[in-house]
């Protein structure tokens, strides 16, 4: 059941896509998301401590109420920029409640973009009728595209599998690319199924999915004041997930894993700058978090990054992250690296044969894998990364400008 | 009192350089450090796990006996060498103590440069002997320069004191540049004073000093794995320092406190690529280690660091870093952000009457100071770092190669 780039509508989903005007272009920069009454919604969202008003206030309608539309700018992420902020979230989901004919508590509002700037929420009255005019089922590309900011291409995915009543399908779509480093979820991800799922049910597997995807990577190592991921579940096919435990529910958890993965991967691939796609993989340590510690340790350290980047098998920076990652009483001498497959480090010191050339070729791949091992234990943590590169300065240093 | 630039000699500090081949250049490369007897040492080193081989026999010999010597070389940091570095670097003292006329383990190695490379001990053979003939009391910049590996400048600094028995002086070098986030020291900083102090009064003096200086700056977040400071009494002027506590005693530590704050500042204003010196300062924390994980997060962010390397007061980045720097039930309401002097936000959101040119214009000054305010308590962190160029990939991308 490979991951199928191309996407697939879901009945029960109808999404519209405008140019607002917040960003300074005129692409699309707004779409909403209208879902079929019954639908079930989970999300994860931020725990950044400032988190962004949309996030705050998608957080409360989520509580009180299953949505029925998600409204999502780009150009502006409408965060610190505090009550004023949050008001002005809460007027954009009324609007959309007017339009779409629901409450507003039905409606769950995300922003991504500059952070620090008042949302002009003037801009969503003549915007939200031309969104509704237009709303359809095969408008996820559109919205792939209205969510992007520095991303340079439009994550989407779709995969089907066949449960005991019938098929149904994943559909997602995601956006980086910068500020990643998802605690929780990552910058935005909207997901949608055809199947039906009680909303406990749809929290459990989201959760799941994002914590050995979304939650596995890093760009810069900046978690986002508005990272988000939702998911509804339509329940169009009328096949139903009742419970993550059965059969059903493990092929549906995994489908929507693959989504995730996929739109995970696409983010870190499509980096700010991104010219190497790089797996960091920590095995044999004494429980999971020292294995994240060290996996993030060498994922965000700069020299490492860098080195990356000029397909430098430097793994003398690879152990000096190790060696500052925090991990208690760790022992320099139970732990091996190879690069690609190659080993360059055992028992803490260079394989006594070691020749360089083969590990720059492998370094020079656009894939590249690190391996390491601690050698203390049997827990192990991956996390998905990619270079530093001239360009990451040149579009963050000219971003906003 | 303030630092001199011009570096004054130490009576009973005698220094010899040479190059000896670890570089691939014809630069000095090496310098020998030969303290008179009766003269004490005290050291702080790296955290790092992968302490590097020169640091592990340091520590050893510091322990076993008073140094005589002092042996550094730059272009191979024999660190992740194993057993096997780590007997280099004992048969350097020994070679250093045969022609110095003292025992190996009243010599102190120290070594900077490439990770992972073993240290080719025959090199010192033919070096050593043109070292020690050569050794004078004025070598103090030939030594700074000696010892410098992505540097641009040497980094020097004297400053004398009046205590009560007579005047005292403190004189210091130091080398940065890259993977500087000192969890103890920096990357490496001799010191000498004319005074005399006892092993255990040096010792808490170096502590103290180096906690409010080296340890308060970072570059790019990369603990070395040879971080080491060290710092001699000659005793020479046959002025004591026999406690901290006295009125002699502080005036001693705040001198060597203003040599290590200059010496420190100067690591950072010739960080890899750096075109500013940025102060991140925290203030109204509920204790001192959230202020420096709050100060640390804003100074080691990419996205913050490539911010002020465009001179952009995009304060956006600033919050964010503040939010996911992990402070427990951190209240955005309570923050309050300046950049150069100029509030930008107050109790978590924008002031009413922002106006961006002015902060601008302060961004665009080398020097910056970012003042954050947690608004929950008296604590307050200080720390130094500087932004991110185009020039730190292509000196990290290029190095080695």
């Amino acid at each position: 059941m490979p991951v199928n780039d191309a996407v697939i509508p879901i009945a029960g989903v109808r999404i519209g896509t405008t140019g607002a005007g917040f960003k300074r272009t005129d692409r699309d920069d707004l779409a909403v998301f209208e879902l079929a009454p019954g639908a079930t919604t989970a999300a994860v969202f931020t725990r950044n401590a400032f988190a962004a008003a949309p996030v705050i206030v998608a957080r409360r309608h989520l509580a009180a109420a299953m949505p029925r539309c998600w409204i999502v700018n780009s150009g502006n992420a409408n965060a610190g920029t505090g009550a004023g902020g949050e008001r002005v979230a809460i007027e954009t989901c009324e609007r959309v409640a007017a339009i779409f004919g629901c409450r507003a508590r039905e409606v769950l509002p995300f922003s991504t973009g500059v952070i620090g700037e008042p949302l002009p929420v003037a801009k969503f009255d003549a915007a939200l009728p031309r969104v509704a005019a237009g709303v359809q089922v095969d408008g996820w590309m559109r919205a792939a595209r209205a969510i992007m900011t520095t991303d340079t291409i439009p994550k989407a995915c779709s995969e089907t599998v066949r449960l005991s009543g019938g098929s149904v399908t994943v559909t997602g779509i995601a956006k980086g690319a910068g500020m990643i480093r998802p605690d929780m979820a990552t910058m935005l991800a909207f997901l949608a199924t055809d199947a039906g799922a009680p909303p406990g049910v749809l929290g459990d597997a989201l959760r799941e999915a994002v914590d050995a995807t979304f939650n596995c990577i890093t760009i810069d190592g900046d978690t986002s004041t508005n990272d988000a991921c939702v998911l509804a579940a339509t329940g169009a096919t009328g096949v139903q997930v009742d419970t993550r435990d059965s059969a059903d529910g493990r092929i549906f958890v995994a489908a929507l894993t693959r989504v995730c993965e996929h739109l995970a991967q696409a983010i870190v691939r499509d980096g700010e700058g991104a010219t190497k796609f790089v797996t960091v993989a920590v095995s044999g340590g004494a429980d999971a978090a020292e294995c994240r510690a060290v996996a993030y340790a060498v994922a965000q350290s700069p020299l490492v990054k860098t080195a990356l980047f000029a397909s430098d098998p430097n793994w003398g920076r690879i152990i000096a992250a190790i060696g500052r990652a925090g991990v208690d009483a760790l022992d320099p001498g139970g732990i091996s690296v190879a690069i690609g497959g190659i080993p360059v480090l055992r028992a803490g010191v260079r394989v006594p044969d070691y020749v360089e050339a083969p590990v720059t070729a492998v370094m020079r791949e656009r894939d590249i894998v690190l391996c390491i091992d601690l050698g203390r234990g049997a827990a192990s943590a991956r996390v998905w990364t990619c270079d530093f590169s001239y360009d990451y300065v040149r579009i963050n240093a000219q971003y906003r400008s």
